[in-house]
């Protein structure tokens, strides 16, 4: 069976475990809290030197790491539901959704990040929430207007169907509910994302019904 | 002609320049200065609602954002060179290494955070400095173990063939550099990373042979 290192409120890991519901692919969950450093243990970097979670790993102990490169892998070895469209165009499009999260926004508001902010910049917990909305904000914004010109049935970030960039937006909208951002701006993210949260396949991945789930 | 909505010194815009000579398709260089905001003006927001660079623009004028999601329409509409490998482990394997850039390294480093950072946050220079260097030791520390696993010539980032993670790499050791990150711990990265620097495609993508370098 699939192994995944995980963290129940990691919103990478969060994409990788709906990618695997969605392609109904069962799997074992390894908790790594990063909060008490499990995922800088020797052991750990020596399967992921990427020192961060999640990664996943195969029944012949190949380990995969990057929620998106490991979704573009189950989505190639596991066509069925399609997380991609059919045309380069489109692809492109689907991507750039999904990379706008990833890179642009999620990154920045990563635990470690935060913790630097805390300890070696000396920020409190005010500038810390600011600085996590601040980056949520600039990112949607942007989003609100590419998804509204291109989901008019605000069921799916693209067109009228499932794509990776779904697989995106419901973890990220998750952190921001998390952080109180007031989604009243961003009406086509709000809309799609309560579309989606409503399939099993997002629900049965929710950070608080993992089994590490604190 | 393709239109690159670009910036001299973006390391994301940097990747497609490489992508783009990779490929032999010329294109137009339109510069955004985003110091002046030019990525944030009405007549630009409309071409690309995210607001950054790069971009590109098609002969139709079908616009196309996020630099991985770029490389990846150019690898699959021009398929020569070949910047996927063929299996999809490799493939995946790529791709972690390119978004163990993109998303954990780079984001961190961008203009708008170190102008955050100084603005408001009130960090000198020294402690902006710092923290550009840290997420490159950080990132670099686990893309070093991962290189030396699977780039035994040295020669590129994944087996003996150029992909993605190269054109991802280069533009990151520039960054590193210019900020003065000691790279003798990361002999594996600084062996790769001269090698494809000499290749005439990624030395006509360097920033200060752009035409609006300053």
């Amino acid at each position: 069976m699939l192994k995944l290192y995980t963290l129940f409120r990691s919103s990478a890991a969060y994409r990788v475990r709906i990618a695997l519901n969605l392609k109904k692919l069962p799997y074992e969950s390894i908790p790594k809290a990063l909060a008490k450093g499990e995922h800088r243990t020797p052991e750990y970097l020596a399967v992921n030197p990427q020192g961060l979670v999640p990664a996943i790993e195969t029944d012949d102990g190949l380990v995969l790491s990057q929620s998106l490169a490991i979704i573009e892998y189950l989505n190639e070895l596991y066509p069925q539901p399609p997380l991609l469209p059919n045309s380069a165009l489109e692809r492109a499009r689907v991507r750039s959704i999904a990379l706008a999260i990833a890179c642009d926004i999620h990154p920045l508001n990563n635990l470690r990040v935060l913790n630097y902010l805390r300890d070696r910049l000396g920020q409190d917990e005010a500038d810390v929430n600011a600085w996590y909305r601040h980056w949520i904000v600039e990112g949607f914004t942007g989003l609100e207007t590419e998804l509204s010109r291109h989901s008019t049935a605000r069921r799916f970030c693209h067109a009228d169907a499932l794509s990776i960039a779904d697989v995106c937006l419901v973890p990220q909208v998750f952190n921001a509910r998390r952080f109180k951002v007031d989604l009243t701006p961003f009406p086509t993210i709000a809309a799609i994302s309560a579309h989606l949260e409503a399939m099993p396949e997002f629900a049965a991945a929710r950070p608080e019904v993992q089994p590490d789930a604190v």
